[in-house]
């Protein structure tokens, strides 16, 4: 292929990954944004230490068990040696082609991303160093081979074999519906059943900060444009119809969820506004390169609809998944792997045909053994490694911890230090109400000067 | 065109779409750190279900009215139904060229954050369904056909016509200074004449939330480079140009707003800081093609220091522009559009000649009947809308609701909970306060756990 | 070169540039969240005011005399009038090569961060207009001087002369390892000795919000890639290359911190882990284009274990470097740069070789002189500079300032106004804990009204 093509390509991925890494902290926010204060900043933790973990090991053989040539051509593992740190990609490849390191990096990012993502559901239980051990097993032993599943495509001389869903099945998952999502959602609901309810449920305290949650919906929002339009590996037409779908999705999602919200409950809401995008973008996240626009208007208000009911599912089956990944990412990937099979349109980058478009239940039948596949297998090893880890060290912190809030006890920081917050709201244009609260505050700071000495 | 070039334009459209796409976060938080912690969400909500709405109608018709042939070639609005629900934007255009759909995402971003940003001068008052309706007709008979008027181009065959500003007029706009900007600024002013005063103007309550504030404005910055940098629509000199005079004008806005305000009321605040920011990026989006550097200093320290004056109009005149839209997009879109009439140099990208480099009144004329133009029919246009929906629904809250702030009456929310944030203001090193903090936060989470059983 | 190579690699810079404008909001925040609640806007402010007075000064003559060609030919400085208002980049080069206008811009944002990340150092004693001086003078006297040492590269037919460490010495600095952070970090020093410490120290106010740190290195994070890797100036391998290195090191940074931290002190904190993925990002900025994916684990953990001993330091020996800069960014700088020496492996991009892959000492030799050298000329330039502000005007606020925060003395404003976050830790399911709250905030704001009257 041409190298100017090539260097295009290059130019639209390495942005793409720059955006994408915006969402370990976008994510980090969101979820920190939706706990009590106490536990604000162990969810931070759990994403940036769970996303750390999985970066170290993918440079190591992650990259090479997702990419490498498939384990005796049978589409269920790459080979984890073939590429180990990853010294191979330094140079150019001989053909014009995206650079490997490029793919290498943009594919971290989604490992440890993935990985971050389950924490939602453990908020204000889970032990940091036993979420740390799951972050490296898991990434290994469930989202390495998943990912190879679904990402490692045979290459066109038949001399490197890839993954079978992407392959074989030969099921349409543009940008990780699969994979990511739902992997990363079933594996939130094996380890809940292992880690048990927090104690206050079905009660929870409320989002400590919802311009936390809202900012980090609002990055993620970001993101996932580089998420989903660099999944097409090329600054061309493809890329642009899968951001025009995905935004698409994602005002219809909004939209969805805050009519369904306000029938049901009364109010639209900024935390219902926020899960309604997020479901959307999930949604489209295996369909974006599938459907018309119009079919991701579609994708995206079935989505914002759908998971609003989803996510108080919990509360009748009575499983803790405190920040509804099961909710939204589970039900949100399951329902646009799905809807591929009943809205993909011929003339869209996947070309593939739905059951509306005339394509029969074939695709159809294909996403089904593909959402079947990735859920059967997340569940069971995860439910198994869950096991393991509360048997070998426990999952779960003490319950004074519990009460307490992880934050101080686990470790021994709060998210907020404020007690000098205490101007009061006086006007903009009322200058003598500054003067007033600075006069107050110095006294204040003065006296606590002389108290601490 | 070369393909591979096309590849290239792609490549940054695509970035720069992402990067715009932050703004619709950037937006809501630098609004929602502005109001009182009563109505924080209120402004949130504003900013997202506005962009939502007006997305979901841009995909429909919005796109088709904006970007398609005019109507009767008058240049006045394009074809609603020519390319309804976008289907037609699937496949790759035939002759390279930027791909229709990326154009289509790029300025659904535009429409979305134009009506987003009028919502600014409505906090604490406006009823949350009637602003939803009133994004969405807004931009039905305001935005798109202004944005039709400026940003549609005839094609080079003359087969499509574009609009009148863009073509006949060819007024220099070259990233939304008029149909953004000045639009929204105008309109702002329409709406609140109809919607009144908060009870308590001229006194606000003091921004909640400075940090949340100069976030947001720190998003718009970054945002704003993909705004103009990608009205550029390709990765070339001119791209270039326009992020150097961006980037120049943001840092001259800055230092103006802060010099007057030092000298005005002695203080040089933060709130200052990121309004002389927005008030210089706002002023540079029509002339960033148009002016060379130092031209683009002097575009960005007038704003900075025009509009650190005009802010104080309100106060005069008695209009509650809450978070100075009019005082900043419309009062900063009009200078900017107007001082490309006096600073435009003809080496810069769009080779407009301004008065002072010798190219006479013509251009200065032209802009002017720009400004005029946009300014006459999104006035009362706007007005009528908002008549209208009053006398159908009201505009307004009920003053109780006004009282206690919109965030836990409209949507049943509060922004914080932050009742355990009283850890002492300890110092880092010193684990005893933490483990006192810890003991105490204990204690009450215990007696919190018990009273509630 | 081919001009559609150079359209992409275009691309690339310009989304680059996008990504590495948000650092100077992701800055702020960071160092705005480590301070008390009541100097936090006066670090935003320290941030935003110091790369406002520094992008003024590069468009006017920074710029030309960076990048200009060398006066004398010396590689000392370059012609500060060559490129004056910078007028002369508005058109496109003649052969086809990355717009001047755009590599303007990118580095105008290098200058702007590297003077906002002094700051840190001076939280809580330093007069802004002070600080507003130094930031154009130190740009002046010590960044442009240093920056054209390393950045400013010969062209290849001779004709412009640039810096003597890019071009006769020829160390590796691919990012700004020397004329990034260890100038930043060792003119903290200087200013730090001359300014003194905060009347509490080595007590210091616990970090106000851990959020918003996280937030502002999450932020620094992201935009590394597009500092790192725009600056391989185009968009292939190498920049490939140099985002797989970057990331990889971030990630065993934080795994290096937290792990050293836990066994030091007994917690993996937040904050440590920000502070070990910043100074891996720090320490990898040279080393990004010379060590291979392995190599930029080592760099990073070797940068988060060294600098989470080095931020002690300060405690030690009596300094008092407020945020660490200079235990991260001067240590984890020089680090990274000496380790260049060892670990560089000629299939990088740098195509240097490091002792440990049979290089021998010479380019350890090359990496120490350019240490030492930016390491005296910015320590007794800066200490100078300093020396002088404070006999002109005083470097220091006043001790009541001190004592009661620079927000309130100094900006006229305070960081939050959260009077009303009075909402108790009600149950997301229980809509009577809201109305609850929504009648006792009704009665506050009415009786707050009624006694404002």
């Amino acid at each position: 292929m041409d190298q100017a093509i090539i260097a295009a390509d290059t130019a639209w991925i390495l942005a793409a990954f720059t955006a994408v890494s915006l969402m370990v902290p976008g994510l980090a926010l969101f979820y920190g944004g939706m706990v009590s204060v106490r536990s604000t900043l162990n969810m931070v933790m759990m994403t940036f230490g769970g996303f750390a973990v999985v970066g170290v090991l993918w440079i190591i053989f992650g990259y090479s068990a997702v990419l490498g040539n498939s384990l005796g051509g049978l589409g269920l593992l790459g080979d984890p040696l073939e590429y180990i740190g990853l010294g191979q990609l330094l140079e150019a490849p001989a053909e014009p082609a995206l650079p490997p390191a490029l793919v290498a990096g943009f594919q971290l990012l989604f490992a440890g991303i993935t990985v971050a993502l389950i924490s939602g559901a453990f908020a204000d239980r889970l032990k940091f160093g036993a979420w740390m051990i799951f972050a490296g097993i898991w990434a290994t032993l469930v989202y390495f081979p998943v990912a190879h599943w679904v990402f490692a495509f045979d290459s066109a001389d038949g001399s490197v074999v890839g993954g079978w869903i992407a392959n074989k099945l030969a099921a349409v998952d543009f940008a990780g519906g699969t994979a990511v999502h739902i992997n990363a959602g079933i594996a939130a609901l094996a380890v809940i059943l292992v880690l048990g309810k927090r104690r206050t449920f079905p009660n929870a305290p409320r989002p400590h900060s919802v311009p936390l949650t809202i900012l980090g919906a609002g990055i993620l929002f970001f993101g996932w444009f580089g998420f989903n339009g660099g999944s097409a590996l090329a600054a061309n037409n493809n890329a642009s119809v899968v951001i025009l779908n995905t935004v698409a999705a994602a005002c219809a999602g909004i939209c969805a969820w805050l009519v369904v919200e306000k029938f049901r409950e009364g109010h639209a809401t900024t935390l219902g506004a926020a899960s309604g995008l997020i479901a959307a973008l999930v949604a489209i996240t295996p369909a974006c390169g599938a459907v018309s626009p119009m079919g991701a208007l579609i994708v995206g208000a079935a989505a914002g609809a759908l998971c609003c009911f989803a996510i108080s599912f919990k509360f009748k089956l009575g499983y803790d998944d405190a920040l509804d990944v099961v909710g939204i990412h589970l039900v949100g990937g399951i329902l646009g792997t799905l809807l591929v099979g009943l809205l993909a349109v011929p003339e869209a980058p996947s070309g593939a045909q739905g059951l509306f478009y005339g394509g029969g239940l074939e695709l159809l039948g294909k996403q089904s053994v593909a959402v079947a596949a990735v859920v059967a297998y997340s569940f069971i090893v995860t439910f198994i490694i869950a096991k393991g880890i509360d048997l070998a060290m426990g999952l779960r912190v003490n319950p004074e911890t519990e009460y307490e809030g992880l934050d101080v006890a686990v470790h021994g920081e709060t998210a907020y230090v404020m007690d000098s917050v205490s101007m009061t709201s006086s006007t903009k244009h009322q200058p003598d109400a500054v003067s007033v609260a600075a006069e107050s505050m110095t006294t204040k700071a003065a006296t606590a000067v002389e108290s601490s000495s």
